[in-house]
């Protein structure tokens, strides 16, 4: 009877001791659980033994390559190789950039990998937005993303089973452990999956804010850090910009109201915090990429909102997954509209004066609630509600003239979310500077 | 949809943070848990959480009362009530102590529903031992324990399906995830097993030294005091003996060869450190039942072991678990002798000089890794295999003379465990005060 090399309870026992893991502990660990050797009552314990002692920078980059290569990884031609970019953004009410953001890189000239998740808690994920769209296939096989790369030069498309098989596992433990907010963790699944689409460059947008993940900006300027350096080790060149989340951004929050708006946005009518959102981004990937001035790279990216080379790419993008083509034109030309949810209630000022704040967390979550996202995985998402702004933060505004109408399918809606949003928006005199800034831009993280 | 009341993540997070949880929340998580209702991955998560975080005493009442009643308790006459008593030892190397306790507290006139365990690592269990002699049977209906403890006084049998299934199922995940060394959670898991019992004092041996769970006098000392205060809680009498675990409790390691020394110590011929363990046990339980004088209830006990008294208990016991009436008179006279391994070899001395050191820890590894124990669940006992001590610390003893005989099944023993017992005795001068001290008490913890 031979002992094994590694034992589990062993390296789960290190860890519990705040020792560092051997590469070939961490290594084994993955590949055990990837081939479901690991007693799920073992894979709890050692994610909250991470929880408690974290990882050193050498663990961490080890456990983002064990992740990444626990399935197939993407490959493309090598003549891309300097050419592949994403984004990644820790998520925020009514954050669309990703649909803006993709075609206009394409437009560039950049092949933009986006392999993207669907929201949990109160907020749609790009591909609920994208799904909005009659027809569209978020589920692409490895050929399909080449020809889509190769033809368009972006795609939006789901996890494939065999990418990063890892990350599926652990996330889904995390996600009933009590494991999720712990910045190696979060590192690892964020890096892992990236560094699978082997992308030479990726910008992160890590939102601060009462609706974001991270309240202030320390924790989140700490998380960047962290991201930033992973995925640097990971071989990609990548630049962070710590933005604020305290207000929706755009004018429109739900899935099918978002893509209406990533479309206005695309014909240069896009509001004006989406639009920095988009160019930030993309300026800085452009800078990664091309070395480019970063305001150079802003005004090729306005440019492609302006000229339409990136609701072209977008309609393009469209009908190479699967959206009708003459859907797809008409979508883009504005002479198609996706269908509006049964009922809108306008919801009234409650004064005259300026609006001073309109709360993010009260409308991601009130939009949820009706069924813009999904609280548990077997939800159903209802694509027409949300929750469409007519006004923005600094406006002024009279008693009873509507703030925002709430798109619901249901002919009443519950009491505690209709005051919930009533009292998302603040009217008075006295401004929040933080509330009224022009910016959306906090910082940047190299 | 209704939002459950009290949610598995939010109890974990809430450890996780070191907040006392609500008596309703362990309740709902041990209830839960048996009923399989929670993903092993969270009992993982929650037992680290548990472990690094620790519980209050309220926090460990609950959970240990909650474990208790996770299935069915034991139940006994009410006249029983004052007389129902019981032991429990950390564990060690040669400690044969229940089997020689148990029906002399009977022949005191006590109750003693000793369930008990099977040995993992390096120790066989009293199971184990009980198990070496034919025909005895340690699985127990509740009916026949009953009948037992009436007729004899005392029983010695498993843990049964439904007793403590909460317990089953934390120790089989604690024994995989690195929790097994802790404090809170070993204490529940002693104490809800003896609660379930039923009995109203316990005296439990704390064992310390290198061949015990417990290296240090502070750390056993901690250990006793919980356990103490824990099952005071529950409403047992109980005191702790804190015991010195260096050198091998008598003169016998292994299952038949240590059956054959307990019937040796019940015919008042037993090996001094063993007649004490048994005497200091056995009177702190008196003292605990009947108010008597410790050292008065440690002569009762010795007399029981003097005029037959105890001797004739276990022989009861053993037909009413199962072994045949000759062979249990036999076998307690002297006349049947269980047994013997195929093959026996003499351990000889390196040196001439004193006996300083016996290690317990090599003995017990090497005999258990022969066949006295199991290293994994599925391993198969081999009753007679195990170590006979022919020395004692302290005894002088010629170069060449045997100091042990090894009693093994297959022909050649491995290089390394026979290097390994020739390593366990140090011979020389100058002799160590603690391993040559007369007692093995080192403190009594009330």
């Amino acid at each position: 009877m031979e002992r094994q090399t590694i034992r589990i309870p062993d390296v789960i026992q290190k860890k519990r001791d705040k020792c560092e893991l051997e590469p070939e502990e961490i290594r084994f660990f993955i590949r055990e659980m990837v081939k479901g050797c690991i007693e799920p009552v073992q894979l709890g314990a050692m994610l909250m033994a991470w929880y408690f002692n974290g990882m050193s920078p050498k663990e961490l980059t080890v456990l983002i390559d064990s992740m990444t290569h626990s399935g197939e990884t993407l490959s493309w031609p090598e003549e891309w190789k300097t050419l592949l970019v994403d984004k990644h953004s820790t998520g925020g009410v009514g954050d669309k950039v990703s649909l803006v953001l993709a075609p206009a890189l394409a437009a560039c000239g950049l092949k933009v990998p986006m392999v993207s998740g669907r929201g949990l808690s109160f907020t749609g994920g790009t591909l609920d937005k994208l799904e909005a769209i009659p027809g569209f296939n978020v589920s692409l096989s490895n050929d399909q993303m080449r020809e889509c790369l190769k033809d368009v030069g972006c795609f939006i498309a789901g996890q494939t089973k065999s990418l990063v098989p890892a990350d599926r596992i652990m996330y889904a433990a995390r996600d009933v452990t009590a494991t999720v907010d712990n910045i190696s963790l979060a590192t690892a699944s964020i890096i892992s999956k990236k560094a699978a689409e082997k992308i030479s460059a990726l910008v992160l947008d890590v939102k601060v804010g009462r609706a974001a993940f991270f309240k202030n900006l320390n924790d989140a300027r700490l998380v960047a850090k962290s991201l930033v350096e992973a995925a640097r080790d990971q071989g990609i060149n990548t630049t962070a910009v710590l933005t604020t989340m305290d207000t929706p951004i755009g004018m429109a929050i739900g899935n099918s109201l978002e893509v209406m708006e990533v479309i206005e946005t695309l014909r240069g009518k896009g509001p004006p915090d989406l639009v920095e959102l988009v160019k930030i981004q993309g300026g800085l990937l452009l800078n990664l990429v091309r070395r480019m001035d970063v305001l150079k790279g802003q005004q090729l990216i306005e440019e492609t909102l302006h000229n339409g080379a990136a609701l072209s790419c977008f309609e393009k993008m469209l009908v190479h997954q699967n959206v009708d083509m003459q859907l797809a034109a008409d979508l883009c030309s504005g002479k198609y509209q996706l269908a509006k949810a049964k009922y809108i209630t306008p919801i009234p000022s409650p004064l005259s004066g300026r609006v001073l704040d309109i709360d993010a967390l009260a409308c991601g979550s009130v939009s949820g609630a009706l069924g813009a996202a999904r609280a548990r995985e077997s939800d159903e998402i209802l694509p027409a509600v949300g929750i469409e702004l007519l006004v923005t933060v600094g406006q002024s505004i009279a008693q009873g003239q509507p703030w925002a109408n709430l798109h619901h399918e249901g002919q009443s809606v519950a009491s505690d979310l209709l005051i919930k949003l009533k009292n998302a928006v603040v009217v008075g005199d006295v401004p929040n500077p933080t509330l009224v800034s022009s910016t959306r831009i906090l910082e940047i993280v190299q």
